[in-house]
C-alpha cells in the first residue's frame, strides 16, 4: 500500500492562494517518492482576489476549496471530512493563502487564528506523532497550533527578520536557512523549508521541497 | 547569456485554462537547463471558467493574461508585445485552455481559429526557424498554424482517437506515443509530448516535458 500524503492547499495564486509552484513541486516529489497525494482544502471564502499581475484587489469572492481544485486537477478533499487516521504524514505548502484562508497570520501575526477545521487536523497529526512538513510561510500557521498546547518547536521560514521576530512570539525556535535546505525538529516530527520565502528560482525552491518531502517520508 | 524560451500560458486550470502541473514542470525544467522561462498570455477573457470541482461552468469572466499571471508569480507579458527576435524558442503547456483560449478547437475543431497575437507570434518562431515544444493539446493549435501555410508537421498527442482524427484533418503526421515520450519533427523543429492527454500522474507527465525541453534546448 503506498503511504498517503495529506496536502492542505489554500486557493490557487500566491498572493491570495497556494504558492502554485510549490504546491505542484510538493505532488512531484510525493508521486516521485511512490506515495500517494492526497489534496485538500478548507471550504471557505478565500481572504480576498488578487490581481496577480498588478497586486491589487479585484472585486471578487472566490473559495479556497474550489480554486485549490484547479491545482489538483479536481481530485481534492474538503479538509472537514479527512479522517486523519488515513494519512501518514500532512504537508502544507505556502504563499499567502496559508497565512491569509487556513490563518490569519498575515493580518493578525502573533494573534492569529487557525481555521478550525485546518487546525483540528493538524493537531491530530501532531498527537499522533505523524510527520508534517511546512513551507514557505505554512510555517506561521504550525507555530501557532504548536503554541496552543505550549510545544517548543523548532522551525525555518527563511532568515526574514521581522516575520521570524513575529514567529518567535509563538514560542518557536527559529534557525535561519538557505533556500535549498530544510529543518527537521526530530521531537514533535516537524520538517520546514523556506521555499519561496528566501528562493528567486522553481529550481532552488524545489530542491528544498524534494529534501523536506524525503525527510517526511523518512519519518513514516 | 541564459537562452530565452517564451512559454505562452492559457489561464490558471487544466479545465478553462493552463494545465497548471504541466506549467509548473515546464518552468522547472526551463531553470533547471539554466534558460530563462519568459512567461506569455494572450490579453483576452477566458472562453469561460469552470468549477474544478465539479466540471460544471460558474457565472463569471476572468482574463486570460490575469489569471495566467498566478502561474507566474505575476512575471508575465502581453503576447502582444513580445518581439519574436527576443526568445530562442517557444513552448506551449495544454490543458483546455490551449485549445479554448489560444485557440477554439475545442469547439470548432478542425475549422478553429488561432488568437491572432498568439498565431503570428508562432508563425514568427517557425518561419525563423526556431524550436517549437507543444505539449498535451497544444499540438492542435501547432497543428492549425502550420496547416495555414500548407506545411505537414509531425506531432504527437498520444494516441486519442477521435482528436487525432480530427489532427489529421489539419494535415499533421501523427505519431502514437506514450506519456513519457515525446516525438521530434526535425524538418519543422517542433517537439511534441502527450503529458496529460496520455497520463495520470504527474512523474510521469513531467518524464516526457523533461525530455521535450531538452531537445528544445538542444535545437537551438
Amino acid at each position: 500500500m503506498a503511504r498517503k500524503i495529506g496536502v492542505i492547499l489554500s486557493g490557487c495564486g500566491y498572493l491570495d492562494g497556494a504558492e502554485i509552484q510549490e504546491s505542484v513541486v510538493t505532488l512531484l516529489a510525493i508521486d516521485r517518492a511512490g506515495a500517494e497525494a492526497i489534496c485538500m482544502a478548507p471550504n471557505v471564502d478565500q481572504m480576498h482576489v488578487i490581481d496577480h499581475r498588478t497586486g491589487k484587489e479585484m472585486p471578487e469572492k472566490r473559495n479556497v476549496l474550489v480554486e485549490s481544485a484547479r491545482i489538483a486537477r479536481g481530485d481534492i478533499q474538503d479538509v472537514k471530512g479527512v479522517d486523519p487516521d488515513e494519512l501518514d504524514a500532512l504537508i502544507l505548502p505556502g504563499g499567502y493563502g496559508a497565512a491569509k484562508n487556513l490563518c490569519n497570520f498575515a493580518v493578525k501575526g502573533e494573534n492569529c487564528e487557525v481555521e478550525p477545521d485546518v487546525g483540528k487536523l493538524v493537531r491530530s497529526l501532531v498527537d499522533a506523532r505523524k510527520p508534517i512538513g511546512v513551507i514557505c510561510i505554512a510555517p506561521a500557521l504550525m507555530a501557532k497550533v504548536a503554541q496552543e498546547k505550549g510545544e517548543r518547536v523548532k522551525l525555518t521560514i527563511g532568515c526574514d527578520g521581522e516575520t521570524v521576530a513575529t514567529l518567535k512570539k509563538l514560542g518557536i525556535e527559529h534557525v535561519d536557512t538557505k533556500v535549498e535546505d530544510i529543518v527537521v525538529d526530530e521531537t514533535h516530527r516537524i520538517v520546514s523549508t523556506p521555499a519561496y520565502m528566501l528562493g528567486q528560482r522553481v529550481s532552488e525552491v524545489s530542491e528544498g521541497i524534494e529534501k523536506l518531502v524525503k525527510a517526511v517520508m523518512d519519518m513514516i
